[in-house]
């Protein structure tokens, strides 16, 4: 068995980037792997992942956003603290050595977005790279800066090859959220 | 809130396709919804889902493969019976109004190595589709072929971008499986 402490990167423009890190978590949890998820730019119970994530053992599930959409072009100062009020947690919690996988849902978009500032994370990432132990960490959201794309050791790119949201359907619950 | 009862396909040569129906799986129970996952050619408790998936209320795993690699270009006859009598399952499963969301984990690996026969699951899927009332279908698997990509509603091709089994990493526990 082949040791955690990879960076993995989950990106592109398809579906299944939260989705695919939910099941990450999902199976890590039945090998008692303890697991914590950080969401940026969220914040609501009306998530799936929300109640599902208390039946599982070892998943925490951490929401720093509001429950409201964040203008990308021209974010509000209010998510820009709230995202760096979530990325210090985050960073404690990276280094706690009270998890095995920290997921940080979404803060790709938090740096392209420039919520966040991408050197000081890089930097982050590149002294937890040196550390002896370390968890794995799972950066999810569309829009991965190259910088970010560079830095990791696993990088999965979502293509969206057909869908229907281009025939005008609905998000919906239960099977996007 | 738009109905269930599409047709989803997770394919291509990247990362996250079981994991990323798996975390719908784990979303939806959040909601109360009523998933079965059926994994085709696959069959062994080490998997973290089959652990975890006892945690979820809802959610039931069937494993209907064997515990050992099928050999995709030349199968062995208890490979084939094994994926037919579990396509029967499935179907039964589909119908039985019994489950909202119907994962058939690796079934695309199976329909392009024929162990599956493409017409006839294609001619099931369609009758499927007319139905009034229909769970939603979540098809799995690298090789999806070109006809089960064009009667889905929605195709996520999850692309490689960079990995480190290129790299001589081996497989993980907990992050991969």
């Amino acid at each position: 068995m082949a040791e955690l402490g990879l960076i993995q990167v989950y990106t592109g423009n398809g579906k299944g980037k939260t989705t695919a890190s939910l099941g990450l978590a999902l199976r890590a949890t039945g090998h008692n792997f303890r697991v914590c998820m950080i969401q940026f730019m969220k914040d609501s119970d009306e998530y799936g992942e929300v109640t599902a994530s208390k039946y599982l053992p070892n998943f925490k599930l951490i929401q720093v956003g509001r429950n409201d959409f964040v203008n990308l072009a021209n974010p509000e100062q209010i998510d820009i603290d709230l995202a760096q009020n979530g990325w210090r947690q985050a960073k404690e919690i990276i280094v706690s050595d009270e998890y095995d996988i920290v997921i940080l849902d979404e803060i790709n978009v938090a740096l392209a977005c420039k919520l966040l500032d991408l050197d000081e994370v890089l930097a982050f990432l590149k002294t937890v790279k040196k550390l002896p132990k370390k968890p794995e960490l799972i950066l999810t959201g569309r829009y991965a800066p190259q910088q970010i794309i560079d830095i990791a050791d696993l990088v999965t790119e979502m293509q969206e090859v057909c869908h229907y949201y281009n025939d005008g359907t609905e998000s919906r619950i239960g099977a996007e959220y």
